[in-house]
């Protein structure tokens, strides 16, 4: 069977677990009644399965190429992204006072849930653009966002990120690219970006380079970094793509997946650039662009996840062997474990979402600190959900997961790149256990008491479940004390366990939530509950280690 | 840095951990004593470093192929296969009477890893060889043997494994492929074959095919099974490749790595064959080839992951990002779990084959029971260490992780399918808490009472650390107990976490006896014991949880 977008699953999580309701009683948002979600979810689902996924296999057999200059991308691809453009699906989130849609974020990361799904490689070009409206409309100029938004959000401009060079990745402070004023209130941006996704393609008439770069004058580090909207045409008087710019496509990197979507070394050589925000102030409007970002990868994971574990459970009740093969126990096991991991990321991103607009919606700092804490939980939990359910894709496939025809190989090689891009997994569990533990764990402990009360309730009816999700909150809520007391050396190494822990944490919770409302999910959260849960415990236990262990290595001690 | 063959590592734990020495104490490997040991490993880890290795890129990027019919290598694959021919490294084991070395399975496990880690699509090579000539060895007449088993020690034929047909894979009973008698000795075999690692090539003179079939009067099922002797040549009356049998390669396989070697869809349209042993007897004879070869595929793993390993260490030393990255804390925990992980698996790999010798040498059914104990411990862990530890490999170079010139891609692609072929890792648990337990757990109960005891006499050297170890494996026995008491439906559900657990609490032991002997070991022990034992016990608590959940999961619930 093909890909199923999975609206109804979206709709039971946004109904039942992470409340979506009260956003529509907020004034922002009050057209996000249950009639629109309903309406939203399915109808981008109709394009995600019938439109996008039947095109993601030959993203991957048929990469995008460089052609005397320009990207030409994978068969199918152009058609495509025009119905997205056409349907208005490239950023629904955005506000309409430029022409968008002004829904909640939260739709916006389920219709990408379902369009990473779908189709990772193509869906991965409207993404970058949703992060260049957000950026602009909370940095650029009036006159740059008059002139940009409307043709990002048409979908007839893209938008991409030019962050990394080969010195500066995860320092982006490294970064020598550089910015000359032109003396008219144009910048000349000189210097080699890498990594850029969608750097050039086919798809739109005019592509729109955010380029982080320093002015002559600048200080070296992170504060010394200015963004800049550099386009690959200049618009001319009436705001059409006009003359080329000083910048090309130096060439596009051979990948372990994601083939479809064209990773280009772009070279900015004088081309022409407009300041977006104030001088130096450059890494903040970037944070904006990549905060969201980082949401939006989580979930990329998850949507991967959701594909590649469809198409090993249709696998698994087609394949015979002793009978069909999902009447095995250690198959039945790998699906059951698999579909409880995809459901708690899931809730836990959706849970980020809704907080999000909630802290849009209402200004409470309560809101906006929850979104801060749970977005690199999303993102870390999100992308390792979706290496590991495709890792076990494959294997639910046996040898046939190993040839390329069935797809199954595919999922993992487009998601493991998503553990990497946005800062890496690593960055992300730095970013929890550190600049979102700076409230003290406020934050933290509040969530947590939440979970543990929210399982103190559900005690009657789900005694079993209720328990064990209560204790592992309170060995959680320990683990965070311990953890404020502990250096910052020791908190990093322990920080991708300590994150890993406070995932399936919050997953468990929101399974209980879904047994409460629906005592069907009460067996899916039981096994969630039973064999995923316990793996809390035993990261803690590597969270608490500490770095004492890691620093005494020698170089002969790790074989170097 | 270029890839090193772990000859040091592999000494010391031949040396120390899994004491070899009582080899050479037998009659039968008399002159397996350290000079020997020494001698071969050094030898063979310069064939890996400078022969093999270099090679290994060249086969992912340039596959097999199949032109007229025959399979054309990987670019300089051929050479390098003379060199392994000529150095008589085919089949160190194989027994002096036909030729062969006859030294300890041990060593040539030791080499399989080095060789492996060097260029896993080669190895695989002579590795189906070895497992032929072991088949041979036990079951084929005299005339087959003297016939085929010296060109292959030679190494100028070359052997396959042909079980697997479209609608046969692990239910091997369901294969269709036909032998008729014709009258003079030999069978008239008919069938279609997939799934042939390098099932015709242009390595060696001659391939010597091992195939099952059934008899036309064959009873259903594995009882019905024959093995036959199906050579690409018809030896002619001197014993020389003489006219081409009525067997073909259809097509060749499209896979997600191993690129280098030729995965074949076999056709034997009334191919000329010999039966090998018994008729009817075939599954018995391909699981002695089959029984080796899966703590050879565990050691394809081991390799692999150190290969991975090295290049993740080595990128680490060499990039900066503020400062060089392996002095952040997360990237120092990423390698040191991958150096401490590999440590215990090839530890465990090293345990299975001495015991495979001593039960060799001496005849004692403990070595024995002990050997088919660990066979499939080192398999699904091996492959798993090798799965875990490309991964890890990938995100320690962070975005040059994904791009497929770094290599580091390619250790994962690569690796991926041994947790798959040879049985797939599943199946592995399966026979550890089925076969492997029909002994009521005699076989498992003797080695965790030697892990206690180890535990117990190391707690003045090393407390804490002798400590948790006693403690795990005492939690072991308990859950081994209750794994006895559980219907053979729960015992499989749990059948995957219960051998990762049991793996967790050997890996640690073998750590501690580590640590014992060399006080510096007792650094990276502590990273194993206190970082990764505590997940044996999460683990434990999932095989604990039984078969009840999972089918009471609806395909509804499934999600289907």
């Amino acid at each position: 069977m093909a890909y199923r977008s999975p609206v109804a699953e979206i709709r039971f999580i946004l109904d039942k677990v992470v409340p979506f309701a009260p956003l529509a009683e907020t004034e922002r948002f009050a057209e996000a009644t249950g009639e629109t979600v309903e309406a939203v979810l399915t109808e981008a689902g109709r394009l995600c399965d019938e439109v996008m996924a039947p095109l993601s296999r030959a993203g991957d057999l048929h990469p995008a190429r460089l052609e005397n200059g320009v990207v030409r991308s994978s068969p199918g691809f152009k058609e495509a992204y025009a119905q997205i453009a056409e349907g208005h699906w490239v950023a629904v989130a955005a506000t309409q006072e430029y022409g968008g849609m002004g829904l909640p974020q939260t739709l916006c990361v389920a219709i990408n849930d379902m369009m990473s799904g779908a189709n990772l490689a193509l869906q991965l070009n409207p993404l970058l653009t949703q992060g260049q409206i957000e950026a602009l409309e909370h940095h650029a100029s009036e006159e740059i966002k008059a002139l940009y938004i409307p043709k990002l959000i048409a979908g007839t401009w893209s938008g991409t990120m030019n962050l990394t060079e080969p010195q500066a990745g995860s320092d982006v402070g490294a970064l020598r690219t550089k910015a000359e004023p032109q003396g008219d209130g144009t910048y000349a941006i000189t210097g080699q970006k890498i990594f850029i996704s969608w750097g050039d393609s086919d798809l739109t008439e005019n592509i729109c380079h955010l380029v982080l770069a320093r002015l002559p004058d600048a200080a070296p580090g992170t504060k010394g970094i200015s963004l800049f909207m550099v386009p690959k045409r200049l618009p001319d008087a009436a705001g059409n793509p006009g003359v080329a710019n000083s910048l090309k496509v130096v060439s596009l990197e051979h990948k372990m997946g994601l083939h479809g979507s064209p990773t280009c070394v772009m070279s900015f050589e004088g081309a022409t650039g407009w300041m977006v925000g104030e001088p130096n102030k450059g890494m903040a409007a970037m944070f904006t662009m990549m905060n969201n970002a980082r949401l939006a990868v989580g979930v990329q994971g998850i949507g991967i996840a959701e594909g590649a574990y469809q198409k090993a459970l249709d696998y698994a009740r087609e394949r015979v062997q002793f009978g069909p093969i999902i009447a095995h126990a250690d198959v039945r096991r790998m699906l059951a474990e698999m579909r409880a991991e995809i459901f708690a990321a899931r809730a836990i991103a959706l849970a980020c979402a809704v907080a999000l607009d909630m802290g849009r919606a209402t200004g409470k700092e309560g809101w906006h600190a929850r979104a801060a804490l749970l977005t690199p939980i999303a993102k870390a939990y999100g992308t390792d959900v979706g290496i590991h359910v495709a890792d076990q894709g494959i294997q639910v496939h046996g040898g046939m997961g190993f040839i390329e025809e069935t797809g199954a190989a595919q999922y993992l090689r487009d998601v493991r790149v998503t553990a990497i891009y946005e800062g890496t997994n690593g960055i992300q569990a730095m970013d929890l256990v550190g600049r979102k533990m700076m409230d003290e764990g406020r934050a933290a402990f509040r969530l947590l008491q939440e979970v543990e009360d929210a399982a103190k309730a559900a005690r009657e009816a789900l005694p079993d479940l209720a328990e064990a999700v209560w204790q592992a909150a309170e060995t959680m809520r320990e683990a965070t004390e311990a953890l404020i007391a502990q250096s910052t050396q020791d908190r990093f190494a322990g920080a991708v366990p300590y994150l890993r822990a406070f995932a399936r944490v919050l997953g468990a919770h929101y399974h209980l939530q879904a047994a409460l409302a629906d005592g069907a999910r009460a067996k899916l959260a039981a096994i969630y509950i039973r064999r995923i849960l316990p793996q809390a415990e035993a990261d803690l236990a590597a969270a608490r280690a500490g770095a004492v262990d890691l620093f005494a290595l020698s170089p002969e001690d790790l074989g170097a």
